[in-house]
């Protein structure tokens, strides 16, 4: 029994499922569109912690407390945790995670790394090595702008291609238990490099990587288009998007009609000042466990390609020249009566 | 079928084997007691490159061409790489094995990061996922210094508890295909925070990780230790593996006569002045392929437990007063004849 289907996929014969999710979020993403949809809005985006990358463990902890808890879970219950973040060493998952005493991979694929996450443990389930893990991600607006751009006190100034990192905690329980959430397959995405040396335009860095796992996954499992209900990339902004369509339509595909993008989603850029949208590990984990994943739970949608993607870049590779690649991962999701 | 063995072990009914891999280093691993196991050993440590990082990357690049080429593989005969390092946002594997073009995981696991990848490379491939996958980590002496100490040009002074940062990648082709080695089974490390504050003594760091690992290991499989000729750890130096011994005596385990370090293997501390020993995610990935594995090739050992160990800080969490917590993953290796 053998679950590769062509180049980069996986179509899963012991489909896994989604059984609860969670999403913690701060105040902008509170004051946002989907503001009413996040189980937990902070009042402010320390969370009672005293510094960011504390306040940031703190958001995943809350996120995966909520989410076990949701499904009437102890940590005990979990096999194994999958989780990642932003940052250096990627300390927010350290710090945030290790009360929960479980085995745990810690992952990094940049904003890729809700798709990674939920890629492995959708394997790792799948393949019976567990019953119940979970999947952590999480981003933070002001660890974020430390670790890659400018203190926030410098009150720099952003382009209007710069997007806004989402302060926010996605956690999801990945199951063999029957939920109307299947993860039916994952297409894993390989490192793009379209030569973009842009650090605050990271639409444009992931928009060819999303183009390119998109295409693997159409030529793997060969499904017509028009039976997904949505295609919904990570974090690619306005700008991203658009060239991402492009790209698609350079190979025949056209998407614009089924696309969205949670860093479009979550904030309102004419009243946010958010720019070109939302971003980060959070950004894609906390859309699709709040305002996505409903519609697939509900039958409303049955087929879902969601992809976060990544720019692969850090403060010192910028520095020495190097471009910003890109990388994403996909999931799809359909649902199940 | 299910894999599961205990509380945090897989013994896989399907097991994969490692069919090939490399180890490259820097000029001082060179020069230590395993200098002629190496396949390559640099002539400096910038590698041809004009800055640490992209030194890294081309280790990393040139050990998985290595592991490829003896394994007679091209690599779209790849189905997926999982790899990391120590770098901030994991750039060395990202800038170093993007053009392979092969899907890729990136992880984190600081030092443990190649128990990290070949336990999901394993899995993926005793799933049934993949016939062949690339595992493949890497640390530089220079690049680690600038990321988590001080520029070379300060000379700072090192206390005698603090580890040398290996300049090396290895990597390993693990597959369905039979070999002399047998990856029998994984034992998963959970987070383990002894209270350490000094970035400066990793191996105390670890220690309590490895403990809890190998623990959790023989508590799961149930073999007794005299039938493993060795159990190996990653990195933890003299002063580390003091306190594992110390520690696992506490459980009523002995493992001083079987106990080996990669850290403590790799150089001559009386003339290398490496005061507790090598670290790094290459320390064990090197080590294991130049020195270990051709042991169990031949027969020479028959079952060995090698866990590489990581401490989980960044240059933030220590300034902002954070502890050093550990984490620690174990892989059964076999001889098979």
């Amino acid at each position: 029994m053998s679950d590769i289907t062509g180049k980069q996929s996986l179509r899963f014969s012991e489909a896994p499922y989604i059984i609860s999710s969670a999403a913690i979020v701060g105040k902008k993403e509170g004051e946002g569109p989907l503001g009413d949809y996040f189980d937990m809005v902070g009042e402010d985006d320390l969370f009672g912690c005293e510094s960011w990358e504390e306040a940031e463990s703190t958001l995943q902890k809350q996120a995966a407390t909520l989410a076990l808890g949701k499904a009437d879970l102890k940590p005990q219950d979990l096999r194994y945790i999958f989780a990642g973040d932003l940052l250096g060493q990627t300390i927010a998952t350290s710090f945030g995670l290790m009360d929960f005493n479980v085995p745990l991979f810690g992952l990094y694929g940049a904003c890729s790394t809700a798709g990674e996450s939920m890629s492995l443990g959708a394997m790792c389930v799948a393949a019976g090595y567990a019953d119940k893990v979970l999947t952590v991600t999480s981003s933070h607006f002001a660890s974020a702008e430390k670790q890659f751009r400018f203190p926030l006190e410098y009150g720099n100034q952003r382009p209007m291609s710069a997007t806004w990192t989402v302060t926010g905690s996605g956690a999801y329980v990945v199951s063999s238990q029957k939920s109307h959430v299947r993860i039916s397959g994952i297409t894993t995405g390989r490192i793009v490099d379209y030569g973009i040396h842009d650090a605050l335009n990271m639409g444009a860095a992931m928009a060819p990587a999303a183009c390119d796992t998109i295409a693997a996954h159409f030529a793997d499992f060969g499904d017509p288009m028009d039976s997904y209900d949505r295609i919904i990339t990570g974090d690619l902004g306005y700008v991203g998007q658009r060239i991402l369509i492009d790209l698609l339509k350079e190979k025949g595909m056209d998407i614009s009609t089924i696309h969205s993008d949670c860093g479009i989603e979550i904030f309102d850029k004419d009243t946010q000042d958010t720019d070109a949208g939302g971003s980060g590990c959070g950004c894609s984990a906390v859309t699709l466990s709040a305002y996505f994943l409903p519609k697939l739970i509900s039958g409303e949608w049955k087929k879902v390609l969601f992809l976060p993607t990544g720019a692969l870049l850090s403060t010192v590779s910028f520095n020495e020249g190097k471009n910003v690649p890109g990388i994403a991962h996909a999931i799809l999701l359909e649902h199940e009566a």
